[in-house]
């Protein structure tokens, strides 16, 4: 077979920024280019991993599993999907060790008691701080393990007193919850949010995590999936300011009140079970 | 600081399976537990892969890059987002070198003639047989280059005449459009569809590829983000059937008209930029 080879030698992207006044910004970009995005971390051949979404609160799942032991755990799920979840979960041959919240969420109703119920003896798992009822809590620096992988606990409040982010050193990802999003951050206007503590928490427990490493929300409101230590350090749009800056942007965002925070909080005090 | 182990001996997932009528289907889900999610394919370091998700659509776009030179391709981008991808791969210092798709879409408009615009230097790409206008065609085993990186053009009909799949054989991963979907695949009732084309499209070019391979579709609707080989073959509602079957599936759909069809495809003939 004749193999032809299609290719082009295009100029670079930061030709995108042609016109615009002469400034550091091409200059940083392509010094990030180079830093930023030079490395990635591959996966074990022995780690699953998959994302999930719920259209309708712009929540991500995620799964991650040992492929060795089928041990899983699940972060984040959402009621309405539980059974989506469980349904891929049981197609897989996983074993579903631990349904998880990174936090109490006011967005949406945790699907972590319906799983239990969809798959017995799987226990939902949730930060003491949290306040919330599990099976299983777990405070910082503590580790969760699933077959041979792990992830660390560190606590990560601002958004919530209860809030935590999980990270797989290993495979260079972290589940940053609502602490961090992509290009931004959760609200802190709410369930004891403080600017001042998630932004603390941003900078010494996600921020000196190695650049490369991959970050996975709880929420993307505009189709982004993931993003990495070395973006948000550069791109973020809050978290880049000083605290001052940050404190003040947080405490002007005027957002509405959140519609589903009457009816997810307290059904999420109890694995999403009390309606 | 103390380390505390969080771990449980939880019962198989099998149990989910508890109560209904004994088949072959637990057996087959142990099977496919032990082979099908067995070894994940670690991406490359120099790798970069992305996805991202139009809300509106449905649609997943992929931007890949080799992270040395920085080459960048993107696969099925949707016009409305054109810009959020541009910026995306300006942030990451990435260059376009093709913004390229599975096939003439008709549920949503194409974001390569706008991305042309916003990235100059970028190239737009099809295949020869979808009859759209492009600045490079791609035909059956001709391979699409990004660094040292490569995709592999695989002609897959039947949704349309003209669909293809990218596949990356190093990475283990493969693009099928709207020719394979998780768990289902494109209807067959339009654009010079043919059931039984896309099902040989699918047995033969995409079946083909090793179980642990990735596939990333055009579209999900349930939240989904990939599948692999294996789990399709196990478990795709329509391609797991006879082809008799799956004609006869695919001819009493009864789907309504497809509401974009009519603006999509004209604007899709030019790279998306008529209006």
């Amino acid at each position: 077979m004749l193999r032809t080879v299609i290719t082009t030698g295009a100029r670079r992207a930061s030709s995108f920024l042609a016109g615009q006044p002469c400034t550091k910004r091409p200059l940083a970009l392509h010094f990030i280019g180079r830093t930023m995005a030079s490395t990635n971390i591959p996966l074990s051949e022995d780690f699953f991993f998959r994302q999930l979404f719920d259209r309708e609160s712009c929540t991500y799942t995620y799964l991650l599993a040992d492929l060795k032991s089928k041990q899983a755990v699940l972060i984040d799920p959402v009621l309405e999907l539980a059974e989506r979840d469980a349904n891929i979960i049981n197609e897989l041959g996983l074993t579903l060790t631990f349904a998880m919240n990174t936090h109490m969420h006011a967005d949406h109703i945790t699907g972590t008691g319906k799983l239990k119920t969809l798959i017995p003896g799987c226990k939902s798992l949730i930060s003491k701080a949290s306040g919330a009822q599990a099976d299983v809590y777990v405070n910082d620096g503590e580790v969760v393990n699933f077959g041979r992988h792990e992830l660390e606990v560190r606590a990560t409040p601002g958004h919530t007193n209860g809030c935590i982010t999980y990270v797989c050193k290993e495979q260079g990802m972290a589940f940053t919850g609502d602490t961090l999003l992509i290009r931004g951050c959760g609200r802190t206007d709410f369930q004891e949010g403080n600017p001042t503590t998630l932004y603390e928490s941003v900078h010494t427990k996600i921020f000196s995590l190695p650049e490369n490493f991959k970050l996975y929300p709880a929420h993307d409101y505009k189709g982004l999936t993931e993003t990495t230590v070395g973006e948000e350090k550069k791109y973020n749009a809050r978290l880049t300011k000083s605290l001052k800056e940050f404190v003040h942007i947080m405490d002007n965002l005027n957002l509405p009140y959140p519609k589903m925070i009457d009816k997810a909080v307290p059904a999420n005090k109890v694995c999403g079970l009390q309606f």
